[in-house]
Order: C-alpha cells, then sequence, then structure tokens
C-alpha cells in the first residue's frame, strides 16, 4: 500500500529554532522576530501572536514577509517582556473564523497555555553544547588501567566475571575499572565522533556506583584519586573532547563526613544539613544507605554552591576543570514535603557554576515530566526519559519483552509511530525549544535496560533507535557498550564491562556492524548544521515509519525511520524544496520520483539525506 | 437520527469530588482514599496510582471495593505528602498493556502532567462557598435610592437614557445609581434565590465603574458612603445573602491619595508603591489613569494587606464586614517584567482575609488559562473565562454574531458541543477541582457581551447558557439584568440601568419568560445536592446536545442541554442505576423507554433530573 503524507507538511509550521525565532539568546526587554510558515493549502488570511506580557493576554499582528510558490512566510516582532514569554498564533480563516497554533500543532478550540511556545531571557547554555555528542562511562566497568587494593566494602570481580544481580552484591562487587583506564581508551570515543564524555561520580563511596558519596572534597583513590581525574581531563581536552561529572544534590552517602559528624554531634553545623524526623533521618526513597540534605541550611548552601573549595565550583575550576555537571536526581533536590527550594537551588547552582566556569553546562536527571523544572533558568536542560527514551521504548521494544522503566511496576506498551510522534511533540511543547536542545537524549543509560537487549532479535532495531537518537533536536548521549551491542535487562545488569579484548571480527560480544552504525550516525550529525542546528518538521508518522525534517537557514536534513519493512511513503517535491540535490548522509541513496521522493524499507533502520536549504 | 452514546459512559471515571476523594479538606501527611469506577466492559484487570511525591514518580496499588452487575470500583490510599499531589491511574489491561486516566480521560501513550488530577492540602474555601450562586451587581446601573450632588468628573445621566459609548463619555456617564438602591431591590435577588451579592468597586473614583480607585478607605458617597454600605451589608445579612467587594490589587486611579503623593514627594513611602520608568510610571496597558503598583514595597504589602485598617482587613472584619473579596486584574498583580510576586501576594491576601474573617472566599480575575495561578494556595478560585465562558459562546452564539472576547481582536468561533466538552474538560484538568469548584462560572460579566445579545434572536438558546451555568461545578455568576434579558454588544454596551419599571408583562424590555427560567434553574440547583455538590461524568456530546451527570452519594443529576432541536440520544439505563425514580428538576419529563431514557428537544434549552443515588 502506498502512502500518501500530505497532511503533516501541510500544516502551518513554527519552532523554536533559528529559522522561526530571530535571537536564540535574547536578554529580557529585546525584540524579537517570530516567523511562522504557512502553506498555501491551510487557506490563512491573516496572522496574529497572541503573548501574556505580565499574565495579560495581548495580540500582535503579523505580516507577510515572503511568499514562494508553496507558502507565505509570516512575521511579527514581539517584546521578551518576562523572562518566560509564552506564544501561540492565531491563524485566521477557514470555516471557523482562526486556529491556534502552538508547539502540538493546529487547533480550532481553546487549549491551554501548557502547549505554547516559550522564549526565555534567562542566560543562554554554552555555545558548544548544541554541538555535543555524549559519551557516558560508569567508571567502575569501563576500562581499568591499574591494579589497586580492595576496598573492605568491597567484593572484587575479575574484568570477565558476570555481574552479581543479587540485592547483597550488586552495588558492591567491585571490577576496579580507574580514569586511566578511560584514558587509554579516549581514541575509541573520538573514532565514534563523541566529543563529550560524561563520568558518573568519581567521589569516594561505599558502593561501584559511587552515588552514595563520603566526601565531594576529592576523587575515589580507587579510581585513581586526584592526579588520575586530572591526567583524564587534560587528555580528554587535549583531543577536544570535553568532560561532565556527576553530582547528587539531593543526598549523600551515609558514610560521608559532613553525616558522621552530624550523627555525633548534635550542635554541628552539619547536624542541620539533612533532616531529622521521628527519631531517624529522611533518606532518598527510604534507602537508609542515602540521607537527604536539607538546603534550609545556608551552611550547606554556602558549602556546596558558593564556596569556591565545595563541590560544585572547585571541580570545574581552573584549566584542568570539568566542563560541567549531570545532577543526579535533580528532581527531588531541594524538595520534601512543604518545603520546594527545588528551582531556588538549581539557579543557585547554575550561578555558582557560570561564575567559576563561564562556559560550563548543567544537566539534571528528570524521569518524568519535567516541564515546570526546566524553563532554563537553573538546569540548562534534563535527563530526557519521559520525552525521548520512553516513546521510543514503546515503538521499538521487542513484542516479547516489555522492560519495566526505572522504578515503574508497569512494563512499556508497544505503540505504533504515531503515538511516539505525539508524544515527544507534546512532551517537548511544555518546554522551552532551548531547554529540549540542551536536554540528553538518550535510548538508555546505566539505569535502563540496554537498547540491544529492548529490540530483542533483530539487532537492526538499535539502527532506528540510535537514528532517532542522534538526528533528533537535543544532546544525544549514549551509554558506554551501546555502541558494541551491550546487553542488560535493567539498569544493575546492563552496568556490564567493556570487552575490549572482543574488540574483533567474529566476537560476538563485539558487534562490528552496530559500532559502525554508530559511528556513522554520529559522523552524520557532526557533519550537518541542520542536524544539531535545525528544527524540527514532522513528515509523517504511522506504525512502522517516521519522518521528519531538520531545517536551518543553510542546510536541510530528512530523516526517515523504520523499525520493519515498509511500502513507499510518497513526499511531495513541492514540500521538499532543493531536495533535487540530496546527498546521502546515512543509509540508502535518496530514490526519486517524477514529483517528489519516496522512502520505503526493507528493514528496520534509519536514513539520513541532507541538501542545502534554497 | 438515533445517536446511541455508549461510549463515555464506558469509560473508568474519576473526579475530585467526594464520591472518588475521601477527604476534600486534607492537610499535609493525611491519608486520602481514592477510587475509581471501571465499566466492566472497560476490560481492566488492575488499578495502580501514580503519584509524583518530592517531584519522584511512586506507584500505589488499587483494591477492588466493590462489584455491581455494571462496574467495578477500586480504591487505593495515598498520602498527600506535599502540598500539592499531582496523581493519576493507571488501568492495566487491553492490548496495550494499560491505559492512563487524567483529568481529560483515558490515554494509550505517555502524557505530561498538566492534567493529571490534584489533590491540595491548603487551608479549604469556606463551606458557604459551595451552595453559593453569586449575582454581581454594578452599582451605577442598578437601582437608585437618593438624587445627590454629580461629582465634577460626572456627566449625568437619566436613568432611561442609553448608554453612552463614545470615548470621551463612556466612563463618566454616572446614572446616580447607590448602594441604598441595592437594598431596595435585594427582595429581587431572593426571589432569584441568590445568595451572594458581588459588588464592583464602591471606592470613590472618577469613572462610572469605580476601577480607578481614588481611596481605599472610604465608600464612594455618590453610593451613599460607608453607612450606606454598612446598611447593605446588614441588610442582606438578615436575608441570608453574602456580599462580596472588589478590590483592585494591581492598580490604584491616578486620583489616588498614594499616587497623590507619590507624585510631589519623590521621598515619601508612597513613592515606592509605583513603578517609576522612563520618567514617567507604568500603568494598567498604558492606561495612564491606572498606576500600577509595585509589591516590592514592604510598605505597601503591610498598608494593603497586613494594617487592620488597611483595605484588605478592614473592609471584611467585624459583624457589618463584607464576606470576602473578588480582586479585580488578579491576573496581573504583582507581575512585571522579572517581577513576579503573583503567589506571594495572592498567598499573603488569603492569609490576611482568613485572619481577619475566616471564612471569607478570595476569587482572583483571570481571562485566559489561569491553572499555574490557581493551586489555591491563594486565590480560592478564578473567574473560568477560559474554561466555562469561551466554550460556551463558541457552542451559543448566533451565527450571524461573533463577538470578540475582551481584550482579543478575534471574533469567537462557532464550534459543536463536543469541542465545548473537550475545551471545559482540558481546562478543568489542569487545576485542583477544589478550584474549579470554587471559581466562577460565568455567561458574561460587566466586561463583556450580554449573553442575550450573543444568542441572537432565539432568547431559548439562554435557557441552555444558564443551564449549563447553574449545573456545572464551580460557583455561578450572573450578571444583574441577564435574568430579564438584558443587552449588550460588549462591556460598556452592556452597562445599561435595570429598567425596574419595566417589570411587568408585555414590556419588551423584561423578559419574564426568561426570568422564570432563570428562577426555576436556580431553585433547581438549590433544591440539589448533587448539583452543588457532586461529580461531573460527561454522557453525551454532539453538535446541538450536551448532557452529563453530576453524582454525589446522596442523589444523580442528569443534565440536558441543547442548542437546537435534535433527534433522541438513548442512554442505557445500566448506566443510569436508579433512574426510574427520577425527579424533573427543571424542564421537560423524562422518557423512560424500555432499556433506558431517550433525551430528545423540540428547541433551545435545558432539562435537569434528578434522583437518589441508589
Amino acid at each position: 500500500m502506498t502512502l500518501i503524507s500530505p497532511d503533516l507538511l501541510s500544516q502551518p509550521h513554527h519552532d523554536g529554532s533559528a529559522l522561526y525565532v530571530s535571537n536564540l539568546r535574547p536578554r529580557l526587554g529585546d525584540t524579537v522576530t517570530l516567523r511562522v510558515r504557512v502553506p498555501h493549502e491551510a487557506d490563512v488570511s491573516a496572522v496574529h501572536v497572541r503573548l501574556t506580557p505580565d499574565a495579560e493576554p495581548t495580540f500582535v499582528d503579523a505580516a507577510i514577509e515572503l511568499t514562494t510558490d508553496e507558502e507565505t512566510w509570516w512575521k511579527a516582532e514581539i517584546i521578551c517582556h518576562n523572562p518566560v514569554t509564552n506564544y501561540r498564533f492565531i491563524l485566521e480563516g477557514g470555516t471557523t473564523l482562526y486556529q491556534w497554533l502552538n508547539g502540538t500543532g493546529m487547533h480550532q478550540r481553546d487549549v491551554p497555555d501548557a502547549a505554547d511556545f516559550r522564549i526565555v531571557t534567562f542566560e543562554a547554555p554554552p555555545e558548544w553544547a548544541a554541538d555535543a555528542v555524549v559519551y557516558q562511562v560508569f567508571p567502575d566497568r569501563f576500562a581499568k588501567a591499574v591494579e589497586r587494593p580492595v576496598p573492605a566494602w568491597a567484593v572484587a570481580a575479575d574484568w570477565d566475571d558476570p555481574v552479581d544481580l543479587s540485592k547483597e552484591l550488586t552495588s558492591r562487587q567491585l571490577y576496579g575499572g580507574d580514569l586511566d583506564g578511560v584514558i587509554e581508551h579516549l581514541g575509541h570515543l573520538q573514532s565514534l565522533g563523541v566529543n563529550v564524555l560524561y563520568l558518573t561520580p568519581f567521589f569516594p563511596a561505599r558502593s561501584n556506583h559511587r552515588y552514595d558519596a563520603s566526601s565531594f572534597d576529592r576523587v575515589d583513590p580507587v579510581l585513581g584519586g586526584d592526579e588520575a581525574l586530572t591526567r583524564l581531563i587534560d587528555a580528554a581536552h587535549s583531543i577536544g573532547i570535553r568532560v561532565l561529572g556527576d553530582f547528587t544534590t539531593n543526598h549523600t552517602g551515609d558514610s560521608h563526613e559532613w553525616f558522621q559528624k552530624a550523627q555525633t554531634d548534635p550542635e554541628c553545623d552539619e547536624r542541620g544539613f539533612y533532616f531529622w524526623e521521628d527519631g531517624g533521618y529522611v533518606s532518598w526513597l527510604g534507602v537508609k544507605s542515602l540521607p537527604k540534605l536539607n538546603y534550609d541550611s545556608p551552611v550547606l548552601r554556602e558549602r556546596v554552591f558558593d564556596d569556591p573549595n565545595g563541590v560544585v565550583r572547585k571541580w570545574i575550576s581552573g584549566s584542568h576543570g570539568l566542563d560541567g555537571w549531570r545532577v543526579d536526581v535533580a528532581n527531588m533536590t531541594g524538595r520534601h514535603k512543604a518545603q520546594d527550594l527545588n528551582q531556588e537551588l538549581a539557579l543557585q547552582m547554575r550561578e555558582a557554576m557560570r561564575d567559576a566556569r563561564p562556559d560550563s553546562l548543567l544537566v539534571g536527571e528528570h524521569c518524568h515530566d519535567f516541564a515546570l523544572d526546566a524553563m532554563g533558568d537553573g538546569w540548562d536542560g534534563v535527563m530526557n526519559y519521559a520525552g525521548f527514551t520512553r516513546p521510543i521504548w514503546t515503538w521499538l521494544r521487542n513484542k516479547d519483552f516489555a522492560p519495566k522503566f526505572l522504578g515503574s511496576p508497569l512494563m512499556v506498551p508497544r505503540l505504533g509511530g504515531s503515538s511516539v510522534m505525539e508524544t515527544m511533540r507534546e512532551f517537548a511543547s511544555h518546554a522551552p525549544w532551548r531547554s529540549i536542545r540542551h536536554s540528553f537524549n538518550l535510548v538508555g543509560s546505566h539505569d535502563t535496560t540496554r537498547i540491544r537487549t529492548l529490540v530483542g532479535e533483530d539487532s537492526r532495531h538499535v539502527d532506528a533507535a540510535a537514528g532517532l537518537l542522534f538526528t533528533m533536536p537535543g544532546i544525544p548521549m549514549m551509554t558506554y557498550g551501546d555502541e558494541i551491542g551491550m546487553r542488560g535487562d535493567y539498569g544493575e545488569d546492563g552496568r556490564r564491562t567493556m570487552p575490549w579484548d572482543a574488540a574483533q571480527p567474529n566476537d560476538e560480544r563485539w558487534d562490528t556492524r552496530l559500532l559502525a552504525v554508530y559511528r556513522g550516525l554520529i559522523a552524520a550529525r557532526n557533519g550537518s548544521h541542520s542536524l544539531r542546528h535545525g528544527g524540527l518538521r514532522w513528515v509523517h508518522a504511522d506504525d512502522d515509519a517516521l519522518v521528519f525534517l531538520r531545517e536551518s537557514a543553510e542546510q536541510t536534513a530528512l530523516v526517515h525511520c523504520a523499525r520493519a519493512a515498509h511500502g513507499p511513503i510518497e513526499i511531495s517535491a513541492r514540500h521538499l524544496r532543493g531536495v533535487a540535490t540530496a546527498h546521502t548522509a546515512y543509509g540508502r541513496d535518496l530514490i526519486l520520483s517524477g514529483g517528489g521522493v519516496t522512502l520505503t524499507a526493507d528493514a528496520p533502520g534509519t536514513n539520513i539525506w541532507t541538501w542545502p536549504t534554497p
């Protein structure tokens, strides 16, 4: 069956990218030009913008900027009156007088403001972040350079041992991966095209994951100590790779020096760093080894954020400093019962970081709807599990494998591509474009099922997942080992050691086909202006195919991801100006037919074509 | 054509009413039982609740409480861990493993949290508010008892003069209505069944609307002064009618004593009450006679909120005090550029009022999406233009009359009933049930087109509008004169004088048929527990008919509103337990057929039937 998909491209379109917004880094009071493209078939006679400065609906008329054979571009000038400017378009015409255009598309009836477009005037994230491709390393499992003594809490494992999934040992099993091991394999990252290394925690702790820090003042000696981190940062920087650390603002370990002091001396400052209730202390989800921090304490806030030798500033300062932080449990930080300091703390951290390292990046962990936490005053972005990972999982999970997601008791359902598109679009619409652009897109992490396991038998489903990962708006973040098909049913199970000895043809532990896919997709992204900076226009979504355009003033990219073989999808040439000059950036060559292009798939996978925007 | 509508009633249902939430006034830390009803045809095998305490997704299992022939009731206990508890249900079963149930219904794919159900632990609004029926009076135009001198700013008009709509005179034309005039006509309110009188501002000013107060310390002498207000409050209270005032927190008039002082003395406290920018002052939407208040000033906040003789407390204190405030321009209050004190100020006002008069009500003006401002810590509710007025207007406006809405340059479209239902449901879903319950529902106000004009030729369309007004969750607020068919193309035009001399048969200025409709509908509401306290389950929505159930443990109400004659809508008896004992609360008798009920309409109108919930 041939599917004709003119509908999506016949819709008026706007998004937060430079094609449609004249200034991506406006300041309060700036005038910004907004553009909206309106295909002629949409039958629009006039365009207005609705704003809500100081929370009062206000209307600005748009004027025609340009008319082509296919569409009219309207533009309007708005003032960024508040730090967050919500806006939507009103398109007059048609049988119902007008329709609204917001982040979820066109609406005849009134809709709430949640999906309005948003421009923010907060300090923008560093410029480099828009080009970032992030590689997540779990230090104990990535590579081991030096044999070191095993700490008392740990149970040593050989590199080839299977992960111990018993409740008693899963966090105590220590393979001894270290930071010098990472240095030795920076070439692997380079060969992938990665330009940011994100290390899960390196602070001393009593677990292999180190989210239970016993100090924030030093690097775990088991990893090589402070000097090893300096060596790693220097080595990475020397080849153009930035490094992000991982800091748990929400809690410490119960072995942390602060908590130890707090327990023994009721009068000390550190006592106020924690919540003391019902004869005990509050901890992360009731896990007693992870006492929760109480930011009502000004001393704690000073020590964490403002002290030049405190955790946030110290490690990102100077020429051997990290390039930013990923924050663990960012969503819960500063939140306990009637206390909600989250936004304030995110802002304080963001300001402290900007002061210590002006071009640093701050990304917060978040595992459900993040919109109200992601306006961009604090976290530059979040981990986009809700609006990226989960919809992709629903599309690509194996029919016979329904993974659970993080702490959820629920299996992930299996849905068609249109649900994926709608979910992605709706979650993205609730946050500013800039926040989505600086959020981590991911198809899995050290906390989840591995994508290779998720998809089941046919590894080409990973090609589709990775295709979305490296082509959609956001910062792609991949987990070490995904590129070679590393497996894992859930977080702990996926924290396997990187099998460097398998890096050869025909070793099933090292999928060279998949590695080539990752390299190819990352190369396509790194080589494409539009994949990194373009807008997002959906072209087609059905059960087995997702097709979209990424467009910048310089370049247009057409992306086609399939989860199965499917019949031809025809796209009219009039919606794809300049497509005749298309270059295959990844995958198969484009089939140009008389009236446009025809997309087909024989198998799961991804294709990317780019051409200069005429 | 016969329409069979099993779909909506075949859906699982939950809302914030007492049938489904065990405690409507919980405190922080309380355990609350949630219930969800699941028709057997929904094919649900298990139910969970998803919560996000401290912003972390958490799951609670539900258990079966009761199974009937038609449905299963599930229940779950949750803890109100934070002041606002978002929750949604997960219903396992069907082809996609599970569906979410939130305030907009059932969803297969992931949806953001905006439409999650919400319980809040803030201080609850006063109990009486749930039974309120509000009558809005614009004092200059309602009734005149005493002839008084005309102030210098005013142009006197005779009671029978038409409203002057010229830009120069529209706010200066003074008919001389006064508070003693209101006293004289309290019997009219009583005969309608109204139990709350809401007066637009009574402070001295230089306009007939008095939103440009020159003082908050006294009642305008033109209205009869302080003594007249006391007389009115006493008279109203003596017959069980409460009285609300109207205070503009956002601005004063430029003749206000504070502003006069601020302009002449740069060193005075009052100087800090306003925003001074670019050699001038900031005013409401640029209207220079309305200088905007700057709540950065602690002296202003003290004077407005905390001073026992300040505006907020003084007028609601004591046995002759008002019963609460409606706040004008609540949406913009405390908001200017980077300053956003709105929530803080609403909370401060709410606390000051509770201190001065524990059972007072606070309702804020809001004319677009109010959800984030209406969590219930500040305003008890808002004026629900966005989620009530506008959808009703789109349904009932005359085909040939497309009114503009408040400051919007846009005509209101004309849409079918399903759009009305979806819009109402979506706006309501973004705020706590309690906030919706304590918001003013209205089909117009002194600021808008009159409903009688909006509907066009056939006044029976007002029967449908008023039917929705008096039967939906929320506090119905009607504007003086709507009940006799008073007309007006827009706000100022609708501020006509009440033609008391026309209160007789066959005077076209006094529509006795419509008056009977209002009396009948208000009587139905006042006589029905479920119309005031029940949940809301939609039964049917098509172009010309809206049908819903209001259900409490005691009583069930079935409401049928039609905008035109329509063919039979059949509802199966199995969805309407106890319907055989239905009593006609308003309108035509119920047609019981073998398998249920059949709803038809020969003309626009409303029907209400009630019966004891079995």
